[in-house]
C-alpha cells in the first residue's frame, strides 16, 4: 500500500496495555514510533496526546502516523485511522523573490499531483530584496510582507488542492526553500540586519513550526519547515539545490550555478563544498535580474543568426506575436549579434554592420529586433546600448565569479569539472552555446552541462519524500565553505578582461574561435 | 543581584557579530545559552527569535534569560532587557482533588511572595476522582472539568499577584503537581482509561507546554510543567513529594506517607525506592477521604481526655464555637474514647462507659461530643457508630498498607526506618501519639516522625528554584518500584487484625500498653 518506507507516512502498531504495567499510552506510542523510525526521541504533540486513549482503542492499537524529521528529533505530526483511504498530502514551496512555485505531493506515494507558479505578491511593496527589507523595518511592514506571501500561498494551495478534488486541510507538511531574505519574510522574522554590515541573519536554522503559527491554512496540526540559510547571501534555496543535485555525493568536483535573482555558485564533491553568491559588491549590483523580462506568452526566448543570410530569426513562447525579450533570448541575441559582427568585442554596436536596424534616441543607439508592425505591442522591440552594457557587465560578473571560485579559490581548471549544473528558472532556459559564445560560461565540453530546473523546489519536495535525509541537509550546511566575494583590485582586473566578447584572452574559448574568424579576426 | 545561580533566571552575553562570520543571531544566542547552561541543546521559541535582532542590539548583546529544563532539553522562555528591575515571577501549584494551593514565587531570589488555597471547583461536578472521570467521558465533560480548574487558577493567581502589586502576566513559569487524574483533567487529557482495567493513563510524562495552550493567563510566552505520573494510582504529587523530602538521597531507609484523598506511601533510600498507593481494592474504598470535614474556623482539630476527670476537652480552629470535626480531630477523638474505655478494642461503643453521652437513632448509636447549646450550628456534634466503623476501616487500611510495604515487600521492620515523613494537608495535622494509640501508625520512636507539610507544592516550588534538578526528578521516576496493592486473602487477614484497637497483636504497640492497663486490661 505504501511505497514510502522511509517516508513521512508510517504504519505503526502500539503495544497493548496489560494489568501490572503502568506504562502510559503516551509512552507506548513513543516506543512504537521510536522502533518504527529507529530514533532515540520522537516528539508527540499535545493535541494528539489529548485524545490518544480513545483513538488507540478504536483502532485496535494500530495507526497511520504522519512524521517529520527535524533538527532535534523526529516529530509526530498526526495519528490517523490505519484504515483511512484518503492519502496524506504535502506541499513543496520555492519562495523566490520574483516567483513562488507550489508543488502538491501525495506523501504516501511520493507522486507530484500538481504544481502552480505565481508572482511573489511582495513585489507590490518592492521589486527586490533591498526594497522589501527596508519596508520590513517600518511600522507593521514586516507583518504586511509576511501576510502577502502567506495569503498567496494559502490561496494558491487551496486552488491546487481543489483541482485535485482535495482540500488544503488535507495537507500535513510543507517544506519550503527561499533565499535568506525571503525565508525571513515568510517566517515574519526581523530581516533588516541582513542588509546592514556585518550582514547577520536573524535566523540561519529555523525550527520546524506549526503551520497555523504562520497563518498557513493547512491541517490544524500541520507543520512547516524551511531550509536553513548559511548566511545573509546564501540561502536555503541553494542548500536545497545542492541536496537535490546530490553535489555532496559526487566523486569528482562538479559545479552548480543557480541563476535566479542573484547568481549563486557551488563547487565541490563529497569531500568538500565551496559556495559563493554574486550579490556582493557594486560591480555586480542588480546581477542577472535586470536581464530581460519574465517569460510568458509572446516573449522572445530564442534568437538565432542565419549563417547564410546573416539575418536574425526569433522564437516566441507559445508562438505568439512578440511582446518583449527574456534573459535567455537576450543572451542568444547578444551571441547572434556578436557572431554577425553587429557588436564588437567591447560589446558596442558596430553601425556599419547594423545597416537599417539601428536607431538613435537621446544619444543612445538601439538595435531594432522587431519592427512595430510585427510586434504584439505595436512598439518596436529593441536592444539599446544601455541594455547591452548591462548584459555585458552581467556576463562578465558571471564569468569572473566562476573564475574566482573555480580557479582562484578551489584551484581547479574548468576542464576538471565533471558536471556543470545550471539551476533556477532563468538558468534553465539559457542555451549554453550562446552563453559560452559571449563568454558568460566557460568553454567546456557541452555534454557536461545539465539543466536541473527548479532545484530549490526539487530539494524541498525530496525532503518530504525522504525525511531521513534531514541530517544530510544539515551536514551539507555544516560542510560548506562560504566564500565572501572579495571585490578587490584583482577581481576588478579579472572583471575588466571578462567584459570583452568573449574575453580579452580568447585562448580561453577555443571552440568559439571558429565562429569569430569572419567578423572578429583580430580578437 | 541574583542569588539563583542555578535558577531559571540567567544573565547572558551574546557574542557580537563581525564581518566574515555568517553565524546568525539565532545561533549566537543558542551558543550563549548553551555555555551558560552547560547544555548540549537549548530550544528557543519562535516568538523570541522573530524580534531578536533589534533586541540584542538595543541591549548591546546582553540579556536576562528566563529558562527552564525539560525532558528533552533546556528551553528559553523569554529574553528580557538586562537592566529591567522588576523580578521574574513563577507559581507552584498543588492540584489536589479537594484543595488547590497556589504559591507565588520571585524566581530571581527564590522567595515565596504569597500563597492561597481554594477548593477544587471540580467538586461541583463530583466530590471524588471517580465521579469526575465518569463525567469527563460525557460530551464536553472533559473540557468543562479542565475549564473549571484553569479558570480557578487564573482567578486566584491574578488575585495573589495583585496583592503583591504585580500582574499575572509577569508570571513566566508554572510548575504543578497533582495525582494522575487531576493531572489529566488539568491538561485536558482523556482520563477514563485511568479507572478501567488495566488502568492506563493517557499520559505519564507530560511535556512542558506553553501556558496559553491550556488557557492559563500568564505571560504570553509562559510555560507550564506538571510532574510526571508513574501510573494511574501514583501521581506527580507523590513524585514531587519524594523530591521535596530528598528521599532518593537518604543513606538509611525512610518512609513517606502522604495522607490526602488516598494514602500514598514511599519507602526507600538512595539505593532503592518502593511505592504503593492505597486506593486499590474494595476494603479501602473511600480511603482516608471520608474522615471528617475540611479544616476551617470552628472545626474541632484536637480532642484530649483529661486523665483525672475522664472528661473530653476540645480545641477548635480560631477558637470559634464548634461546627464540626476534621480528620485529625477524629483520630484524637477515637484515641481519647478508646483510652477512656468508651469504645472497646473492636471499635464499638461501650454503653456502660458512655453514660449520658450516647443517643440512639434508627438503631445507630452516636457519641455526643458537643451538646446543641454549645454548638455553633445549634445541632449536636457527634460521632456515630457508622463514622467510627469507617474510621476503623481507614486506620486498619493505613496500618495494613504500611505493613505490606515495609515488612512484606521491603523486608524491613518499622524500627529500621530512620525517618517517618508525614506529608499532605490532612497528614500534617495528625497527632502521631493519637494515631499510634489507635493503631493507625506503627509504634516507633516519636522523634522519627516529621511533618513535611504540602510536599507536593514544595517539590513544585523547588523545581522552579533549581531547574537543574529536573533530571533527578526523572531519575526518581525511573527508579521507583511501584507495588500494586494485592488485596488477597493474606492482605484481608492482616487487615482483620488491624481493625482492632490498636491491633489484635498488642505486642506491636508496647508504648500504648500503659495507657490501656486501666480500661482494656485483657487486650
Amino acid at each position: 500500500m505504501t511505497e514510502t518506507k522511509n517516508g513521512v507516512v508510517r504504519y505503526i502498531e502500539v503495544e497493548k496495555p496489560v494489568l501490572g504495567n503502568n506504562t502510559g499510552d503516551d509512552q507506548r506510542l513513543e516506543q512504537a514510533l521510536k522502533r518504527e523510525l529507529n530514533a532515540s526521541r520522537v516528539k508527540i504533540p499535545y493535541t494528539v496526546l489529548r485524545h490518544l486513549p480513545s483513538r488507540l482503542r478504536a483502532w485496535d492499537f494500530r495507526a497511520k502516523a504522519v512524521v517529520f524529521k527535524e533538527r532535534r528529533s523526529w516529530r509526530l505530526v498526526d495519528l490517523l485511522d490505519p484504515e483511512s483511504s484518503s492519502s496524506i498530502l504535502g506541499a513543496a514551496l520555492d519562495i523566490g523573490t520574483t516567483r513562488i512555485v507550489i508543488q502538491l505531493l501525495d506523501l504516501e506515494t511520493g507522486q507530484e499531483l500538481g504544481r502552480t507558479g505565481l508572482d511573489n505578491p511582495q513585489a507590490s511593496i518592492g521589486p527586490d530584496v533591498l526594497a522589501r527589507i527596508h519596508h520590513s523595518g517600518r511600522e507593521g511592514g514586516l507583518d504586511q510582507l509576511q501576510d502577502l506571501v502567506i495569503r498567496a500561498v494559502n490561496e494558491n494551495l487551496d486552488r491546487l488542492c481543489r483541482e485535485q478534488g482535495r482540500k488544503k486541510e488535507e495537507v500535513f507538511l510543507i517544506a519550503g526553500a527561499g533565499n535568506t531574505a525571503m525565508t525571513h519574510l515568510f517566517l515574519g522574522m526581523e530581516a533588516f540586519e541582513i542588509i546592514k554590515e556585518p550582514y547577520i541573519p536573524c535566523v540561519n536554522i529555523p525550527d520546524t513550526l506549526r503551520a497555523e503559527r504562520l497563518g498557513l491554512g493547512i491541517h490544524p496540526r500541520g507543520l512547516v519547515f524551511l531550509f536553513p540559510n548559511i548566511g545573509s547571501y546564501f540561502g536555503g534555496d541553494l542548500l536545497s539545490g545542492i541536496f537535490f543535485a546530490d553535489l555532496d555525493k559526487k566523486e569528482s568536483p562538479c559545479i552548480m550555478v543557480d541563476v535566479g535573482t542573484n547568481a549563486e555558485i557551488v563547487v565541490g564533491c563529497r569531500d568538500w563544498l565551496m559556495a559563493c553568491a554574486g550579490a556582493a559588491g557594486p560591480a555586480l549590483e542588480g546581477g542577472m535580474s535586470k536581464m530581460g523580462m519574465t517569460a510568458g506568452p509572446g516573449v522572445i526566448d530564442r534568437v538565432a543568426l542565419d549563417p547564410e543570410t546573416g539575418m536574425l530569426t526569433i522564437h516566441t513562447i507559445e508562438d505568439k506575436k512578440p511582446v518583449g525579450i527574456c534573459g535567455s533570448g537576450m543572451i542568444d541575441l547578444a551571441a547572434a549579434l556578436f557572431a554577425g559582427g553587429m557588436i564588437d568585442i567591447r560589446g558596442k554596436f558596430h553601425p556599419d554592420k547594423c545597416t537599417g536596424r539601428l536607431e538613435e534616441r537621446d544619444g543612445i543607439l538601439s538595435y531594432i529586433l522587431v519592427d512595430p508592425e510585427n510586434s504584439g505591442t505595436g512598439r518596436a522591440i529593441s536592444l539599446s546600448q544601455v541594455d547591452l552594457n548591462s548584459l555585458t557587465s552581467s556576463k562578465a560578473a558571471m564569468y569572473t565569479i566562476l573564475e574566482v571560485i573555480v580557479r582562484n579559490t578551489a584551484g581547479l581548471e574548468f576542464e576538471d569539472l565533471e558536471k556543470f549544473y545550471v539551476a533556477g528558472t532563468f538558468g534553465s532556459f539559457i542555451d549554453p552555446e550562446s552563453a559560452i559564445f559571449i563568454g558568460m560560461l566557460p568553454d567546456i565540453d557541452r555534454s557536461g552541462f545539465e539543466v536541473l530546473g527548479n532545484s530549490s523546489l526539487g530539494g524541498a519536495a525530496r525532503l518530504l519524500r525522504e525525511p531521513t535525509a534531514f541530517d544530510r541537509v544539515m551536514e551539507i550546511r555544516e560542510s560548506i565553505t562560504y566564500i565572501e566575494l572579495n571585490v578587490n583590485q584583482e577581481f576588478m582586473n579579472m572583471f575588466s578582461g571578462a567584459k570583452f566578447f568573449p574575453h580579452t584572452d580568447r585562448a580561453r574559448f577555443p571552440s568559439v574561435e571558429k565562429g569569430l574568424l569572419k567578423n572578429h579576426p583580430t580578437g
